[in-house]
């Protein structure tokens, strides 16, 4: 196994690099807002990962600045002071990786497999962090500069419908072999009722609808706590809009309608379902569903768009369920440090499934959890309608 | 059914005022955090329930008083600002709950009868939470005065231990006909895995367990969320304990091991779970096995106890469970101005079953849902222990 | 000295009881913002310091409870949770007060004649406080009752006028002996600058004229800290006033254009003496031109009106000074407990001078210095303008 | 004038730029608390205020990004967002410097002499914020870093005593002619009383002495405002203290007990004074007593120190008085958008004398008058005691 691991770790290492490549020096360095962590942070932080939890060989200085929340490892940095360490420099941390790859491609022998997979996994959801925390860097800035100019775009022309199910005793969840974090097993039964799923996620059309019906504007489609955050946080659109025009990686660009929509927060998506009289999918509803697609058929960032597509379930737009995030029946954290993975996290937050544009490609499976509180729209979060179906 | 429902009317409007004698003018006016609401507001609020939500003839004044939520309703009272309003008087709201009832005396035969059992229930929501705030209001002087000197005690007796259920597909929820809240409908079928759950609610003693063994000071017996909790809030020990005494309503007591722990927090209760080696029950868990038990067996308010006991399923102390609070598959809200009363909070809170010693003895079924923020104390809540069962 | 003392003794005394009859129980303890103390904390407050400060026999409990900020003198209650006090109750504060004044009315030969008499000069400074806060009691109540509805109102005539004095070197501060604080001591010699002097405070016209000329969106006739808390707080005009009406102690009025203006910070003044071409006068100005004016002349407190008038140096409205408040030279603490009276809050105030109509008669010296922050509205604070004399 | 003013107009700007040399391209965009401007927004700040306030021909981008706080010159980006603008990059802000360099040296003859000699003025107050700012970048880090490695230190000898002065009508401020800052002018007559000054600063062994007498536990040494900042923000030593060692812009050093002590807040230097039985100078008794003094002979950061010396009073730590910051009598402020330079910020504030080790020599005057919030500490801030003279 090792020839080829390696191959792949390096493959995986080094596409973090290049995904840092258009940022400048400085673009590297801000955080705007405590969850856009720097890039620089991101490209050392996964570096620590390495070297702390899966070498066991921490450096005392660097756990310190770059332990993201691992209490068993360890006091750190203040996540909402990354973007204030100027030092190290960029140029160090690119020595410190170097480093730390040196040292996992000779120990890759000696080191448990199971911890190596997590490491490579662990990176690609920073990869896709890298992206979006940079997208929050660019977009914020008074001058909105895109993160490549060299961006295609695709013509969109899913159309919306919908598509039953049955319902019935079924299974969800990742099988007991194979790579899957924690928090994706046991495989388990769950009841699932009749219900219809919509054949792709909401479109910016159906959000401008929104917009133009005045339901930012009034308090009945939306939990009361998402009507809490539109009065404070002042939201009358997805993030990055300004009337008909959006930021986007590739710069400021006119509002596709047949676009999927996203930078929508879990509140949102649930009023624009309730307007809509409908609901959000529960996760197992959405595992079920998504049985015969292929995962990594989707719109994922290995490619040159970086934009969200026609609403398909994987790749496009992260899809909230309207489940919270919680553990499985039978649930057991990982041992040792790893245990503070993913199991730590559940509570206060929503699940999400499906993977976005600027996931890599290959990183999500049906059974995959991701999680974010209700109020975050800087990732790229979209809405897949579902209904009760059956005797409807 | 005029007369009998007449006479229950009369009960409970009757007993919320009798809730308050105790209290002084000035006990039932403050407000010393945002969710321990004044008395006096209670006594208001659930008589506008009557006049605005039941009879639907709103009083433009008070409705801008004493609306709690309803956005559809209109403008209120800041939430947090309940305790600054000397006026009206309390003896003005007096005499306004005895306007209503008079009206509603009259109006008995033409209003909505679903409508004016809804206002019965939220009525004794409200006895429970008049009880409550005032604890607090109470517990938090300087001078910690008793609510009432001449509250009994009863030995308690229970003994811990587990019992075993088999799982299957099973149904919870509550039937389609009889009174219940729109949030335990409908009535469907969820799996269970076999588990064992705890024959008695935790003790005090298991609570001073845990913090000899320093479970306040170590990170990993918690969620993130309940670790940060932990710091900024300073938490050493449930709220009101200090040392080995605690204020109850019956004044400052020596902590009984004995009898069942309360005012723990979902992120307490979840430690504690953990450090146990166990976990919290899932709601289908909860209401399955409370399967043969008679939901008005329990230790409720109406005696002259008002304190915890044995840890029974029924009437003793709120218990938190696994499960966030979410719509059951189907679920649909109720119409009109009661739409906002459950539907809304759907998200950031968790699930408490069974009913408190402050619970209207009557209150409670086995379908019962309630539901406060992981942060929560100043309520009954405790914490019931269950396990994987099967093949352990 | 001893009986006259103690006729004056319970006269003061029992002014302070009188002053809190229009107020309910309720009223009496709620505290809407933390510079608003509850009545009950004011009667409780002034007892405790001569039972604390002047006969030097603390009782343990009420010095937790009514200790104000006298750190020498032990820990206290949060200055924000004085309302939050429901126990003890109105009554046992009255009890509280009839027992200190009896010792105090045996002590009377025995103790320090210097601190009795501050015992009684601190007592008048709460009685002023007792009808501000409960102004903003009543006046933030969302019914905004009258304080008393019997208060009458008096034709207001004077007209606005300049009057020069020739400047030079003069003196300041109290003389040596007679009562004076500490920090109007000691007399001192300071050059005053040619100048002129409004001859009545400004009138609610001009404050009109000022809002209507757009004063309160322009950010050049504000100081920064001003133009700040214009856009955090929302001012656009005075508190209290709501179109052409303004909430006072006789119930919501018309506002008269010709009655003194108040509530006003010293932003609000700067920026309006500003936009007038104007300026503030110093406190050494202020105090100079008051020469020969007698200050128990005024429209104060004693009589039944309790609203401005026209506009004269003593008692109508304290006026703000452009002197920040601060030592005199050869300023000395008192000695004891004492100390802390004044000298501590020498950072971040203004002096104001010449006591409102609020203030009672007799409390008010040319010399006297009060002080609040500049953002502090809730007084009866008002302007008088002056500007440059002599060559313009 | 123009060949002379030109050369010293280039000596002065790329000074500014030689500061910034010693600090990478990301220490200078991290802004780790709001006072604290990047070393990049000072070059770009002080190039707008070129461009905008003297040629008055402002760029739209740059108008909005650098602008500080005028508010006649529009909108700007938000103080505490400063470090967030990855973009434009330093690069960039460097080719801005350039360009506007050559507009002024084209329009040397043709722009108003004295908005040219304010841009100097105005770059040598960034100049020396450069540096205090890059310190708490630096001394912040969790590494430490030096500033420069190659700063010497020089041994300091000057021993502590008192000298007299007599008092009487004196002058201070500024004479009509030659530059300075409008708010030291006019120049005018005060009365000072008989005092004494110490004649040197107070040394680091003071401050040691002061902490080792328990007086940053003890609140009776100070202001109301001051014991409630060293709570909230957990004082125990000037900034950048850690036991016997500081952080330097030479990096972390053992604190010399004979160097001028400095990050000393207001309220710790008075307090300290305090301690010592003695008080802060006021600003009159400061300038006066500075008569005979040369204010270029100091330890000014022309040389390669830039650490506090001996307590001169001169170049060495900016002196805080217990004089607040206000207008002088007869103050006015300079016409056009110079107005919004000084006057607007009256308020708040304390007045400091003297220039610091990181002042350029020539910047400072016996007239000079800083200020900062009572609160600062991030600024070369120390102490000189004074105490009254004559009688006693």
């Amino acid at each position: 196994m090792d020839a080829s691991f390696l191959a792949r770790f390096q493959a995986v290492r080094s596409r973090t690099v290049k995904l840092c490549a258009p940022l400048t020096v400085e673009d590297q360095l801000v955080q705007p807002m405590p969850d856009a962590s720097p890039a620089k942070w991101h490209l050392a932080h996964t570096t620590w990962f390495f070297e702390t939890v899966v070498l066991g060989a921490p450096d005392p200085e660097f756990n310190f600045l770059f332990n993201s929340y691992y209490e068993a490892l360890g006091p750190r940095v203040e996540r909402a002071r990354r973007g204030m360490l100027s030092r190290p420099s960029l140029e160090r941390v690119h020595a410190y990786r170097a480093d730390v790859d040196l040292r996992i491609a000779e120990a890759i022998g000696r080191v448990d497999p199971e911890l190596l997979e997590l490491g490579l996994q662990h990176e690609q959801q920073h990869q896709e962090l890298i992206l979006t925390d940079a997208k929050y860097v660019l977009g914020t800035q008074p001058l909105r500069p895109a993160y490549r100019d060299d961006l295609r775009r695709a013509p969109v022309t899913a159309r919306a419908g919908w598509k039953s199910f049955a319902g019935g005793v079924v299974e969800i969840g990742a099988a007991a072999t194979g790579f899957a974090f924690d928090n994706e097993r046991p495989r388990h039964r769950v009841v699932v009722e009749p219900f219809e799923l919509a054949t792709r996620a909401l479109a910016n059309r159906d959000v401008q609808e929104f917009i133009a019906a005045g339901g930012y504007r009034e308090a009945k489609w939306w939990l009361s706590d998402g009507w809490a955050a539109v009065a404070s946080e002042r939201w009358e659109a997805p993030l990055y809009w300004r009337g008909d025009e959006h930021y986007t990686l590739g710069g400021v660009r006119a509002i596709d309608p047949d676009e999927t929509a996203c930078h929508l927060s879990y509140y949102e998506a649930d009023a624009i379902a309730r307007w809509r009289g409908a609901r959000l999918p529960t996760e197992a509803e959405w595992e079920h569903a998504s049985g015969g697609l292929a995962p990594d058929a989707g719109n994922y960032a290995d490619d040159d768009r970086l934009c969200p597509g026609d609403g398909a379930m994987f790749g496009d737009v992260w899809e909230w369920t309207r489940s919270s995030y919680g553990p499985y029946p039978g649930f057991r954290e990982l041992p040792g440090p790893a245990a503070e993975y993913n199991g730590k996290f559940m509570s206060g937050q929503q699940v999400l499934r499906g993977g976005s544009c600027l996931t890599p490609r290959g990183h999500v499976r049906a059974s995959y959890r991701n999680f974010f509180p209700p109020s975050a729209r800087w990732q790229m979060t979209g809405v897949r309608l579902a209904r009760d179906g059956g005797s409807r």
